[in-house]
């Protein structure tokens, strides 16, 4: 009864997610779900990557936490529109879910945003079984993490469509190889995009603003 | 109803607790219950201190991973015994609970532990809401993770006895203060005892030992 119970809720998040990402689709927004554990910088992240999209389309954001509204606030100093989900307001839940996305769409100006992020609840294990309507799944990935995060949470990794390797400017200061990591990362997902980049010295940023970019013209155009 | 039925599991899930931390402390083993977000060195921090405490009591260790045996193998190379529990096997929980632990303890020899390490599953989030049995919580922040963390997972910051800040030896890399860092701990948990180390160089390992040790006196000998 309980697992019934369970799937018929998955059932409506399923359903939830499907309208919010028609809806965006129809608007010409494409929506990328932000994943990562906890501290792999995907807010530093958008702010160095949210300037150079700019010079081409108008960004907006949804940003998850359980707590406090301080990524909003970064983000928002970048002129872009911003909202805040605190999942302590849901049970305090360890991930987004599609009925959180859609109540954040409604406070979001949408006639003037063509790329919508969705930095999700930093995490490495739930979000991945909670669809928002993205039509991308990026998984932030720092390099300080270890080589072994593919192996030991190969759903999140799996399910991706880029994979950033984030704070690569650390490399020399650690005893990992960056280039075993993306094996590592090619061993559970062959077909992701993967990227080296560093959020704080930019290197690799334009790399994945242009794939950003070149995917959302390739949904656009489809 | 839904509700009434989750209360019942938290509910069963604190006896069990309570029932494994007893029987740890009737036979003198202090269980310390290790949580901290996927890639904060938990396992290196654990490769580091367990030699030191291996000079005066018996260790044995828990390891907690959706996936992989990865953590057991590497601490089974002390010499101690270390059991693994994969959540996949569970449901694929972002977390251990007591059930698991009472499973694990079945596999482990106890008349030959004094000091019960049990290394939660990478998440900064769910594994604050279930017991497991353990005397102390000792959390792992790395301090990559950045300045934000205590206010965005309140929680386990709020309900570890100990909070270590890992990787500290990558403080001259980053834009991120050690002692703002610790003042953001205090902030949140005002009690807790914040040691600052280095599972890599060896900073401020010793200094836990002691604290895991005198720690452990204070409960046989209560």
């Amino acid at each position: 009864m309980r697992i019934q119970l369970d799937q018929d809720i998955l059932q409506d998040h399923d359903e939830q997610a499907a309208r919010n990402g028609a809806e965006l689709a129809a608007r010409g927004i494409m929506a990328v779900n932000l994943m990562s554990a906890p501290g792999s910088g995907k807010t530093t992240l958008l702010e160095a990557t949210i300037p150079l999209l700019q010079q081409q389309v108008r960004v907006g954001v949804i940003e998850g936490d359980v707590a406090t509204t301080l990524d909003a606030a970064r983000v928002a100093t970048l002129g872009v529109p911003a909202v805040q989900i605190n999942t302590a307001h849901f049970g305090s839940t360890c991930h987004l879910d599609a009925r959180m996305v859609a109540a954040g769409l409604q406070q979001l100006p949408l006639d003037d945003i063509d790329l919508l992020f969705i930095e999700n609840v930093g995490n490495l294990i739930c979000p991945a079984a909670f669809r928002l309507g993205e039509h991308l799944r990026a998984l932030i990935l720092s390099i300080t993490e270890g080589e072994d995060k593919p192996a030991k949470y190969p759903r999140m990794f799996h399910e991706a469509h880029s994979v950033l390797i984030n704070k690569i400017d650390l490399a020399p200061h650690l005893d990992i190889d960056p280039e075993r990591l993306v094996q590592r990362v090619k061993e559970v997902n062959p077909t992701a995009a993967i990227m080296q980049v560093s959020a704080r010295t930019g290197v690799g940023v334009a790399e994945w603003a242009q794939w950003l970019l070149e995917r959302r013209r390739l949904l656009v155009s489809g």
